[in-house]
């Protein structure tokens, strides 16, 4: 199944029903980072509960001027597991943002799929009583805030509103946002390294160029799919590898685990010795809140923006960064990311040159990036 | 002569042949910080010259609904004196700040008196055709934000506007003036340790419990009578000594020093091995942007809040910490501070105990601060 295939099944809102699926699958696209799918769960959920269901949008049912504004955590998952958002004013970053340029938010959106960062917009959403976009602004996790599809289309993370749980309140309007990125780390990092941020604020033409749209249903499918391959012994990896038109790429246990939380960032590397077919074989993840390289016995597997996945091997349930473990017995899948990160701008931004792993960009196959396009083409 | 003394000469505008003097006595009552005089000046001149001279309004003259937004710079004065100041913008901060309170500036004022930041609020008012206050914030310089007079008065410097020369702007709303102290820090080094900031916005109501009045009218009578000593041979430090209140305590050269950029501060130590009367003795000086504690051969001399302030010995031209060298000859002054800084809460704010120096707070004269009182007994 691919993300173009989830289009006709399209949910027309979110209930508690749905989180668990959504949690999982936003969890899977999130290559390990996006935050914990559980404690966002339980945020959606009481949100829903408290203010009712949350209408869910396709871009393409947006009108011209509607004006969205995402939401997100920021900081380092490692802490956010310990320090737990408290989201009584999650609202807060949206409403700093719009009126920061003298508008109210239509909608609010994902910036990025992953655990917990698909389960704040819901929350926000249920407070503010706006509709959620079906779709965010990677089709995956990053760890930077200019990694988005928006500046691809000339959309800046600027201007951008910050808020941590204590009430501090910041409002950036910076020259790009890669400067955006920088002043907003950096007060991450003193709000605890875990706060909320809202930024690539767009119109709803706006969105529907640079959006990965129904990446929320799609997630939910995900979901649905682990689940229903757990319930009837189906080889639940198989099955997610199929889901996501990816690959099963390494069964093994975690043997080795480097995981420091800096520049305020869940930063390391884990080692997994093969199991079962993979007997006699390491496999190398190197991670930045999100897996971004994979190495085998030296090899490059695969490299961001191509999705590299770890979920329990038994269950296929996701395992994120902060909650990889020695001796976890995992399963490594691979799988394509929306093909505009294949660009020229798209690689620049977030292929495994700017992470300075030295290794040219491989795709989820394995095959190394060739004659990337720029993202013109791409263009309405 | 004292601050009260200078009462009667006010001026009513600062025209160019103001800002020598007037630099030179704010970077004496700087004790060290606020940035280079020289640098500032000419940024003042340049500003008079291209809009007009800058109007001088008194606290007591202020309508109760006049809206004061304060200007300066944040960062190292180490970075200051090779990373210019671009000033084209510098009203930025005044409006963003402003502008987030729905207001508009009617006056800018001084948030702390020092060399160079005694002279961007003559740059922003001329800039904006607006008054400016004949007075500031502190009554010399501190080196964090969270160091006003007006937290005394329950006034925190939030909400903030912080700007930089690239064009990146930041409006910060913080819980405390320590909150907003820490992103402001944080923000000032990612960009380049030299920025602008607008705080402790308030109406003239407020301004004239919490500035210290008349301290820019105090900075041009000490540099006039620097000036006026240096012309006619009268021992220009003595001279200096007798208009602040204040004594000399050492002449020196400086024989060993340590000076670092770090935390966005400029920090460090200096030996000053004496001279004529005081050969024999050595003089310590330690400093965070400011001079904050003196000691010679062991024992305190004099600690923040009160004034240490060094000098050529020759011309008693103000040598800030920046400009400290190897091999100066210097002369070091005590003065009284402002006395609100002597009451309990602001010992709390700024007394050697905040800085971690571990020695009691000893006033300019020598002797040991003691029965310090609450703040309440300076409100209208």
């Amino acid at each position: 199944m691919t993300l173009e295939a989830t289009h006709g099944r399209r949910l027309k809102r979110i209930t508690v029903e749905d989180i668990d699926s959504l949690a999982r699958g936003a969890a899977i696209l999130g290559t390990g980072g996006g935050g914990d799918p559980y404690v966002g769960a339980l945020l959606a959920k009481q949100a829903i509960e408290e203010f009712g269901p949350v209408e869910l949008v396709s871009v393409d049912e947006l009108p011209d001027d509607a004006f969205i504004v995402p939401i997100a955590a920021i900081g380092a998952p490692t802490v956010s597991v310990e320090k737990l958002d408290t989201v009584e004013k999650l609202h807060l970053t949206i409403e700093k943002l719009a009126a920061s340029v003298n508008r109210t938010a239509t909608h609010t959106a994902c910036l990025e799929i992953g655990g917990s960062n698909s389960m704040l917009p819901i929350v926000a959403a249920a407070q503010l009583g706006i509709p959620l976009i079906d779709g965010d602004l990677i089709g995956r996790a990053f760890p930077e805030i200019q990694m988005g599809m928006a500046p691809l289309y000339g959309i800046q993370a600027t201007p951008m509103a910050l808020a941590d749980e204590k009430g501090n309140t910041l409002v950036i309007e910076a020259i790009d946002s890669f400067w955006a990125e920088r002043f907003a780390r950096q007060a991450s990092i003193e709000m605890g390294c875990n706060a909320f941020n809202s930024t690539y604020a767009m119109t709803g033409a706006q969105a529907r160029e640079s959006f990965v749209a129904g990446s929320m249903s799609f997630a939910i499918a995900i979901g649905d799919a682990v689940a229903n391959a757990q319930h009837n012994n189906l080889n639940p990896c198989g099955v997610l590898a199929e889901t996501l038109g990816g690959r099963v790429v390494h069964l093994g246990k975690v043997s080795d685990l480097q995981r420091q939380t800096t520049g305020g960032f869940a930063k390391g590397q884990a080692m997994i010795e093969g199991m079962g077919p993979d007997t006699g074989s390491v496999l190398s993840l190197h991670f930045q809140n999100e897996h971004l390289l994979a190495t085998r016995d030296g090899t490059v597997v695969t490299t961001t923006p191509d999705l590299i996945i770890v979920v329990d091997a038994e269950s296929a349930e996701p395992v994120t960064t902060e909650n990889l473990r020695y001796g976890q017995r995992v399963c490594v899948l691979t799988a394509p990311s929306d093909p505009r990160w294949h660009t020229i701008e798209g690689l620049d931004l977030a292929g495994p040159g700017y992470f300075g792993y030295g290794v040219p960009s491989h795709r989820w196959d394995g095959t190394p990036e060739e004659h990337p396009e720029p993202i013109g083409r791409y263009r309405a």
